[in-house]
């Protein structure tokens, strides 16, 4: 029989993960406070320096305060840019846990729809300027940053 | 004399703006508080119902506060979702302008890593989510709104 | 038991709409000519001011008949603009309904290899001229539009 | 002095083109009735198999009828889903060459309005439906080509 | 009852494929030497000229040795390519058959992480690149191939 | 007088590092071999944690050799990889940086020519297979890790 595929590959199931492998796994659980392991992370772990470079690099982005780094953005912000640009590249593993997670943050539908319509609103404008090559503006007062 | 292209439509100025056209760049000026005409909207009215269309759709979602229309999100969390579909999209004029809003904003150019920094990461992440095909993980306990 | 998912939320069904949802919904209804709501405006329609931005939008640019506007258009080939972009973007809903709407205008499998062709192959040569940088040619005898 | 680049390599002028390159080049020229080779060409002719394979390509699909092949589609029209693509993908090259090519055929500023209005429309309601992940409609009465 | 569908319009099963199809659809399995003909050239042949066109394309830039083509790459790095492409384009069809042909090259878990990641890593600093508007680099000794 | 803008931000110049950012300046001249911090990096010292990210990331994956982890790929191939992504994405400062790491391994105009018609050619089928949304194929024979 053919079980239904999940991925392109086998993921690595929790209990079969050793060494570095499971210490990331273990952190994964802490970092985000979860009870499972997403099956991205079960993929990616198909090659251990993958994971380490993605879990590594997610974790400071998405989780500073874990690692005692500032950050100007509130978790729920984070999340939102993660939803956008999932929407604007059509991911469907990306899009349905970003949503989830925004509704860990406390998104009801309504303010999921504002994401939602501003995300669809720019891929249409970005369309647009890109489809009539516009030049951007000089903006008259520069500021000190723009040079 | 070939004069620099600024786009592939001679944009219409502000000075040759008539009708509802002259209307919409009265409107682009108050809503947004700013006392030029972007070349964007100068090369929408080439097409009066484009432009009427597009004008319309953002300032409901970008400026609702200006219609009486509740939102949920900060100006400046607008801001951060377009210019985060304008990098995945790498949209040149879309970049700059959001960028020159976020920084009206009050945005540094740390906040703005910040930004840039998650939607690079969530381009990494739907890359490899979609080039490994992983299907989307079943939330255990669905909350009533997941059905 | 958990029922398959449709979407990331509770589509609003005909028969819950109120207000002006409930108009939107009656207004796609009549200018579309189908006895059914599609799937995509009842998703939308958990944030109604996204439904009416995106209801307004697509009805004067794909219904302007309905609203006395003029276009040059055929709508066969608003049709196949649509279907073009979406296999683009890979968008399977959108693909979906799209080809759809195509049938409905009369177009047969051949036509729809035609448009599908067409849209790879420019796939093909934008990959080609951005991996290549290839700076746009100076048209010659630029016409008074091209400034 | 270093001479601005037009591409990342060394475009191969008409002048030295021979053999395999020099025939094709003949052939885009009295095909697209054009007295000049686009730089597009120029630049593919770097590998000859790459050339020869996206000439043909584009003669049989976007020029059929110097080739006795049927078609469905007016050539007005190719142009316009080359056009909608490009805008899709941002490619500067293409959209100045398939904007300049829809002048050829005719089309003023407001039929490019449309065309630009619809192909940012869906690429909107692209975001949206994938952004939400909705599932496709089953429309009800299959035909028979919809298996 | 409604079969679940395979694609929008119904594949053209070998057994009845006849002229310039039946020739094509011989010379994909002798050229790939597989025993069955896979969905994707099914469904192109419902547009005889589309099936051409794509085959030819393919068939010169995957399989050159079959023509007598010299080519610079290895076979298994033509793959990594097109799925490095496909992953990027979130393509399913695509990543599913290129991981397999990927496979049959002998690439295992994790030769195939290190595509991926890669793949990955640059759709993060695309997002980064085109996000802060960088311009390139002049690079100071310009060898003769970059004018 | 306005200097042209280079990024949407201010680089920080090298002679403005100071610690964390100057380590990964001096890094990446050692690892990379080369004699000036790209642009990129200068960009992105403007939020010294997105630094440190990609540049981990990025000297994981493509200079494994530097940190003593195993690679299955030849730089040349990791180059190609990413220029493929690039090219696909259109993103002007990484194709240009790409192309040339790749001329630096070594390749000449006819490899770069194979490279970009095979990125272009699956850009072409992406869009066909997502265009048809076309199911993937069961591979009879599944292997071990396909489960």
């Amino acid at each position: 029989m053919i079980e239904p595929r999940t991925a392109t590959v086998r993921p690595v199931p929790e209990e079969n993960a050793t060494g570095r492998v499971a210490e990331i796994f273990a952190d994964i659980r802490t970092t985000k406070g979860i009870d499972f392991i997403p099956r991205f992370w079960q993929v990616l772990a198909t090659n251990p320096t993958q994971l380490e470079v993605v879990w590594s690099s997610l974790k400071q982005l998405m989780h500073p305060e874990s690692l005692g780094l500032e950050s100007k953005l509130d978790p729920a912000v984070r999340e939102m840019i993660a939803l956008a640009v999932s929407a604007t590249n059509g991911c469907s593993y990306c899009v349905n846990s970003h949503t989830a997670a925004l509704r860990k943050h406390g998104a009801d539908a309504a303010t999921l729809g504002e994401v939602m319509a501003i995300a669809g609103l720019f891929n249409m404008t970005n369309a647009l300027a890109d489809g009539y090559q516009i030049e951007p503006d000089v903006f008259p007062p520069l500021d000190e940053d723009q040079s």
